[in-house]
């Protein structure tokens, strides 16, 4: 199986977290976008096909006749075929759900720079943004990774289900490596409350394969058109 | 097998698309923190338990050992049991994007009332709240209703999945008409584009045990503590 991953070619953005299991796996597979024939028109193309099942947005993952879209419904699709999930049905659930919290966290991460609209610029909402991210900063970044932290605690520390790594743990490094990217100073403070989730981050980031990946061009750089951008403004 | 959900009792909320796929299927719950014993705190001490998987947020549901948290993901569990999904994989994948969409609309339907901050009451944020409230009614409502309506008209019209009735069809039952009580003015303007979508909600509404809910104590009436809030100020 060669796996198909439709997602913008420039970001990192909500296909990192499928990138990243897909390489921890040494799975086959094809960035669509990214390949010679690729380009933004080839996810334009997606979302438009003459199908009975139109995904709303990447990233789209395409694995033979099968077709998911959204990242945590990716990430429940590969997770049993990449050894990256829990086999009963109870660990998969779970797993989901743990993925699905963070789902919300990205897509507040997000908001930082754009709570007002996507559609207009970071400029245009920017004294919004320094208000939003002011609260989630305070309230919103620390309630979130305080529960991955909690978690892994009761988990016994290394990983969040289970006795060994399962996609949850690479979405969370990719997480706390982003916060790092966007908010420096601020993460500085946060990290001092999660040093579990530290050592995981740690711990993912030195996996072969990860590693490999991290010092290829395959690994997009952080910049400020994906989730996690570094506004100096926003980071207090 | 009686289901237990847990989720605030008294407002609809995420937890109102859980009730509408058990009520539809005639299924035995207990809506916990509605009963006697329940109350706020029983959804509290859900989120606290002693377990190596607590849930971040309500809704919960618990079917015997298996606990699970998300709506959507609640949803995509109940789906086969309640014979509101489909049988393949693939169709299943598809069914459960389609409410992870939903699930994306809902936060921004949320948000039209707390653009800033859950935190901070609606007064304290009512400006930003008209700011994102008009990219909403004019960009983000129209794209996802949309969306649905061309979902449903690839698929025949009559259901969004398959040739019966499934859970996402129950959910935009449950988005169209808690736009119609948050936005009436801009739902007229937007329900002309989506004919399909308003001809499957009152197909819904009609549906024995959906009427019988709807007429129930057990329905809860829309107010302004839950996603969809009728602020006049807001509904342009």
């Amino acid at each position: 199986m060669v796996y198909e991953l439709y997602y913008w070619p420039s970001i990192q953005g909500r296909g990192e977290f499928v990138r990243l299991a897909l390489e921890e796996a040494g799975a086959k597979y094809v960035d669509v976008a990214r390949g010679d024939k690729g380009g933004r028109d080839s996810v334009s193309r997606v979302l438009d096909g003459a199908t009975k099942t139109p995904p709303f947005a990447p990233p789209v993952l395409k694995a033979g006749i099968i077709v998911v879209s959204h990242t945590a419904n990716i990430l429940q699709f590969l997770g049993p075929r990449l050894n990256l999930a829990p086999k009963s049905e109870a660990g998969r659930l779970w797993t989901h759900g743990l993925q699905l919290t963070m789902t919300d966290f990205v897509k507040e991460v997000h908001d930082t720079h754009h709570p007002i609209a996507t559609s207009l610029y970071y400029e245009d909402q920017k004294k919004e943004a320094l208000h939003y991210t002011g609260e989630f900063l305070k309230s919103r970044a620390p309630k979130y990774l305080r529960y991955f932290e909690d978690v892994l605690q009761r988990n016994g520390g290394k990983h969040l289900v289970g006795r060994s790594l399962t996609y949850p743990d690479l979405s969370l490094f990719q997480i706390v490596t982003g916060l790092r990217y966007a908010f420096p100073k601020a993460m500085k403070g946060l990290e001092k409350d999660i040093p579990l989730s530290v050592a995981l981050r740690n711990a993912v980031e030195k996996r072969p394969r990860i590693a490999a990946y991290l010092a290829s061009p395959r690994r997009i750089d952080f910049n400020e058109y994906g989730i996690f951008r570094h506004y100096p403004e926003l980071d207090r």
